[in-house]
């Protein structure tokens, strides 16, 4: 299997500092500010058609998520979008909801189709709705029919390649298990908590988080996005660890971006918990 | 009086995790979200026209918060309302500085007329400003001589009666003391905590759970109101409980959530405190 | 130098409940209005054409924040700007990423030729991008070479009282060195934690709560702004002084929160570090 270099990952975020550019859903855009931050990235926010030329230009990575579209947020992703393939930045899409509405899932196909996306990212609900297979979904969670486990592994990772290969993208399909998939490769990393799933924002904050990744390492992004997908559940697992009596789904979000902000070298490569499918 | 049935409306919510529609504010949205997956049920946000149908489709409840209006969104809360009348989906109102601008008091109005709404959850100088009674307004607070007290809660149970009687929904006035009426009855919730007014969102967190819990009990949405209203004052005396020396509004927001998330259905039982009015 | 009278300024904010209308950007708009409601004050938000007029006719004071404009938000701004110019509110100007994109640096001096601004509040890049200097930018951050140190104290003093005297206003540019000055008085203050870069948002609060201040305490805004600054710093350096081995820039912005909600007029006169430059 290939071998990954996580800290190294890490290493280069903190010390490149990379600025990304979100387009984002006003639910848990703070969060994704935030937990760029704790990461060692540093985050700004247009969605603006008159403005997200400007900043994609100053910025070196660029996040779609189309959690709360609208027409103006449309073409301002669209525009920063191609602006930024121009630019040959690392592109996340985040499919928030796809397969729940129809502007939600034409929009994030419109965006594949026009936009060098290099790394998809979301729940397998939301994924498969992006590759053209009909779903059922619970809004922005998903659907229980969907859930990778270990019965269903295999299946999810072929799923994973296929789609990576015909959209030429890293394809990172997260939950209990998470699947990343490059090409022929996959990896799958059993890292997290359940309680990622009782708090808003989880998903937005690590497709943020991946874009990091991606902008500090771009020699490799499929090494780099299972090195944020690992970091981040490793710090879901300190976060819940953390957890007292009295403690809820508050005080986790809390503790989430502190264990993002400490993460160490050691932690990251002795607790990532990774493996081929 | 009226025998109210909480942990009952407590465990329907966590066993059939009602999915909430929200078109709400940009400023307490990210709080909402999380009180509801605090609560037991799931949220998802979307308020563009091209949208709002599809997403209200797969939910079971909606609210509606006019407290950052836009001509966008206004025409989100007509249609999603409208279409969740039609599916006879439980519509929470919350009228966010009705009495504060024209546009806010208008769109109230227009929200009540054209829409099915089950629950109407706002201060009183806001539901005032609702049933066309002429308001000061402290903007988004409630104005001191509209404060509930001993001295007038038989005034405002009386009010809140004749207004649900008149909109046949559910009206609950939140504050210091809270009134929950429908038709001919009506009830004084006396949990709660000041500290609740120090933080930005404890009445639009509450108009979400009060839909969590008229979605997930239709069969007696008065019932689920009460105890929605005394599950979230409940949860603020709990995180005031736990504010230590140096702890603000800062921790009290955490705390809160994580006491709306391990509410249990004895705590609820045995701490609710509602009286006839 | 000038003698600043700061527990007089922080009792006139908790004593009067400045209700200070908000025009600012959903990233941290909920940091904000927590934060207002921490030092004293009470938020509202409201940036629809068609409502901000009755808002600022019932608040006391604005604050304008470019951080993620859209065509609606500028004309909300624009409107408000020269309502509240008006009726003699203290505005306060936040020109987030000025320099970043020309939308941005042109919106900042539109409201600066248009609006009354009072108060000018940003890191060195923006409010040199708003003074007409040419800048590099770092997105919303500030470029390492516009970074305020003992080295360059007195031209940044310099810089700002010119400015200040060309646009009638007090001029803060803060950092690990804030610069506050009017007219030909400037005085810094050295209080403050570098986690308040780890976190969105910081610079955003306070520009809240320097408009609290200064509509608490009209008859001197510049006095207002020394304290309003000062009670901010404190509260960082409080909240760096809470921060525990596992606790990072999640558990930090609670915590500044908490301490700008529990500062006492001791602790703000005795830590305070104000030097005239």
């Amino acid at each position: 299997m290939k071998s990954f270099s996580l800290s190294k990952s890490l290493k280069n975020v903190r010390q490149t500092t990379p600025l990304i550019h979100c387009i984002t859903n006003y639910v848990t855009v703070n969060d994704c500010a935030n937990a760029l931050l704790a990461c060692g990235a540093s985050p700004i926010m247009s969605d603006e058609v008159q403005d997200v030329k400007d900043i994609t230009s100053i910025c070196g990575g660029l996040v779609l998520n189309i959690g709360t579209l609208n027409a103006n947020t449309i073409s301002g992703m669209m525009l920063a979008g191609e602006h930024a393939s121009k630019l040959n930045h690392p592109i996340v899409l985040d499919p928030v909801g796809a397969g729940a509405s129809a502007l939600r899932t034409n929009t994030a196909s419109a965006i594949l189709d026009n936009v060098d996306v290099k790394v998809i990212r979301g729940n397998m609900s939301e994924v498969k709705a992006l590759a053209g297979v009909s779903v059922k979904t619970r809004g922005v969670d998903v659907d229980p029919a969907d859930v990778v486990s270990h019965d269903n592994i295999k299946e999810a990772g072929a799923f994973a390649k296929e789609l990576s290969r015909r959209c030429n993208a890293v394809v990172a399909i997260t939950g209990a298990i998470d699947i990343v998939a490059y090409g022929d490769n996959a990896a799958a990393i059993k890292n997290g908590s359940p309680v990622m799933g009782r708090i808003t924002g989880a998903g937005c904050m690590l497709s943020c988080v991946c874009a990091a990744y991606a902008t500090a390492n771009q020699d490799d992004i499929f090494n780099a996005t299972v090195a944020a997908i690992s970091q981040f559940g490793i710090a879901g697992e300190i976060a819940e660890s953390r957890m007292e009596v009295l403690d809820g789904n508050g005080s986790f979000r809390t503790y989430l971006l502190d264990a993002l902000y400490n993460m160490d070298a050691m932690t990251l490569e002795l607790r990532a918990r990774i493996e081929e499918v």
